[in-house]
């Protein structure tokens, strides 16, 4: 007898994993693919912390739990980033330590949203957003943006939905575009949530890797938004898993309790690391230095392979590029540059399902010398083609 | 203005989580407390393992995401170990690594029940689980089980349900009780849960920590269970935040495309050191022999201070005490305890809000000369009270 499955789990995969899995099959079996698909830096920690890591981990003792929340010294550590880099005082009682942004997705959406609950997104954006509401019973209200708002939601667009919302989820700068909603906009923003009564949630994941203005955080806007901060991205620490939260007063101690039974505490060794990391920003800001060179290489070389619509990246990442003009079918044309070309990418349907089939997501974080060889491979792949696409 | 929580979110605090950090604030201020209250080892990963992890961390690389499920190797490796422990074939596409046993109880909740469903489940029992079920809108049906069954559900407790279930979760060894469902009750659960439609997850964590017989796996009766285990336990692995699933054939694939969006990935490093402790049972044997010289101590100790009605523990490192000859309020007992005799215990209100006022839970996994002087300071402290709890 075969049990049922739930219908809350019957979401859509998420491709550009599936893409990656593939991809390095493929590159462990000797072939040379340059990967502009999945969202992680090329560089990792850095060395100090890693040290500081390799230490602590030799000696095996402070590897237990911590408090559900993190441990004090990197709360306190989170507190002061605040203070140095934003000018905002931040008592640590407001700040949880979570596994991942993914974590500090998942408890944040379920103490301030229940079953019924309608959350409004932009699309194109960040998939899991979508699919973790709609797993936890709550309706993803997608608001399609284009590059007329640089693929960002507006206050325009809210007024203009016609049913009321429980919450607003925001990225700036954002997965998939790298654009990054201006001050005055992010301002109007929190006002129009605070005076509807609307829950804001913040993706500030990519704040640190920015190519021009730093972004502003809502928190200098209004008091009753949730914050998502990683350590994954501008603090190169992928595969750790660590992120951090900041909460409304009210909302921090509800989420410790759900803390505590759905995860016990976010990894240890990871908070030790991270904590290390706050003092080496002059290696990490070496990091942005070259997303930035790879950013300018890919605006000046990829028209020339006649990808000309493309995203205003001012952080992240990421390119999003309206390949419109040369296909319909954003998934074939991926597989395509990866069997052809050997450069992979994301096609866009894993942001956008209504419109993605036009859309491509190309990520930067790799070497320099990857990305000019991309660029090399993509327009030598492109003045083979006849446009076979359309 | 003040924005809504969700009513989902409003579940008990973790007592044992709090006494935790006061305790350890406590130590951390010169207070001489001994911990039998959490639930982790005082041993940590084999050193071997720890210092492959330190290799590898010193090294930079190989530290990005793994795929959702699991690096192949830790998979293959995990699989490996059901034929060798159990003598039971498992294809490594069956098993998911997860954020700890915590990450795999949300994935595998969210997979197989919708909200609405309901869960049957001993009481008492691990609070995680009635908390994550009631966050995710899925009803907790409570069996209360006595000593008379060893704290554990059987047939006889379901056949009494008066309205169906959906799913049932079962503990074995359990926490806080350490008792274990022997292998003809586990059958007769198993084919009880086939034959009613009833998805069975089996929290098999703490495998391995037994004292007499091994515990059997659900595995082995049936293919539709969920099996979730872990590395804190009797790999000694706590605040890495692994664990694994066991997976029926069809729930695998669906599983995996929820640990994506909800997870991205489990932790690398952890994954690594994770598979490396496979070559060291001899290390966490050793492990185990210690916990069971503690438990001896305090089975012989504890009754001299009038704790007397203790759980039948053959397995997980806990001793459940029926302390009602003492106390109706074992919050208070345990608060008193702590702060006269300097030993620190949990109170049974975290596994059982019923009955839990007249229980308490007893942790053994520290070091033995600590077992045997938190026995002498309970006696001691026992000698001197007057029957002042009741």
């Amino acid at each position: 007898m075969t049990l049922k499955l739930s219908n809350r789990s019957d979401i859509p995969v998420f491709r550009v994993l599936d893409i990656l899995r593939i991809v390095n099959e493929r590159i462990a079996q000797g072939e040379d693919i340059i990967h502009l698909d999945a969202g992680q830096p090329s560089d990792g920690a850095p060395q100090p912390a890693l040290e500081y890591g390799a230490k602590i981990l030799k000696s095996g003792t402070g590897l237990g739990y911590t408090e559900a929340m993190g441990m004090p010294l990197l709360r306190d550590r989170i507190a002061l980033h605040y203070k140095q880099h934003y000018g905002i005082d931040l008592p640590h009682e407001r700040i949880a330590v979570t596994m991942g942004a993914s974590g500090g997705f998942i408890l944040s959406f379920l103490t301030v949203f229940d079953a019924g609950d309608r959350v409004a997104l932009a699309a194109p954006g960040y998939p899991a957003y979508r699919n973790i509401l709609r797993t936890i019973d709550i309706t993803p209200v997608e608001i399609p943006a284009g590059p007329e708002t640089n693929y960002q939601p507006t206050v325009e667009h809210l007024e203009a939905l016609e049913e009321p919302i429980d919450g607003l989820i925001i990225a700036s700068p954002s997965n998939p575009c790298g654009t990054i909603i201006p001050p005055d906009e992010l301002e109007k923003l929190c006002a129009w949530c605070d005076k509807n009564g609307v829950r804001l949630i913040a993706d500030e994941i990519y704040h640190g890797v920015t190519f021009d203005e730093p972004a502003e955080t809502v928190l200098r806007y209004t008091e009753n938004a949730v914050i998502a901060q990683s350590f994954s991205k501008y603090f190169a620490m992928t595969g750790w898993r660590l992120g951090w939260l900041v909460l409304p007063e009210d909302v921090a101690p509800r989420l410790k309790a759900l803390a505590e039974s759905l995860f016990v505490a976010p990894p240890t060794l990871a908070q030790h690391i991270a904590y290390k990391t706050f003092d080496h920003f002059d290696v990490l800001d070496g990091y942005v230095a070259r997303y930035k060179a790879n950013l300018d290489i890919l605006k000046a070389e990829l028209p020339k392979a006649g990808i000309t619509k493309l995203s205003d990246t001012k952080g992240a990442f990421y390119l999003y590029a309206d390949i419109g003009n040369l296909t319909n079918d954003s998934e074939r044309f991926c597989r395509d540059m990866l069997d052809e070309a050997k450069v992979s990418a994301t096609p866009g349907l894993d942001f956008d399902l209504e419109r993605g089939h036009q859309t491509m997501r190309i990520s930067f974080a790799g070497k320099t010398e990857d990305i000019r060889e991309a660029c090399r491979r993509i327009q030598e792949w492109r003045a083979k083609k006849t446009s076979n696409y359309r």
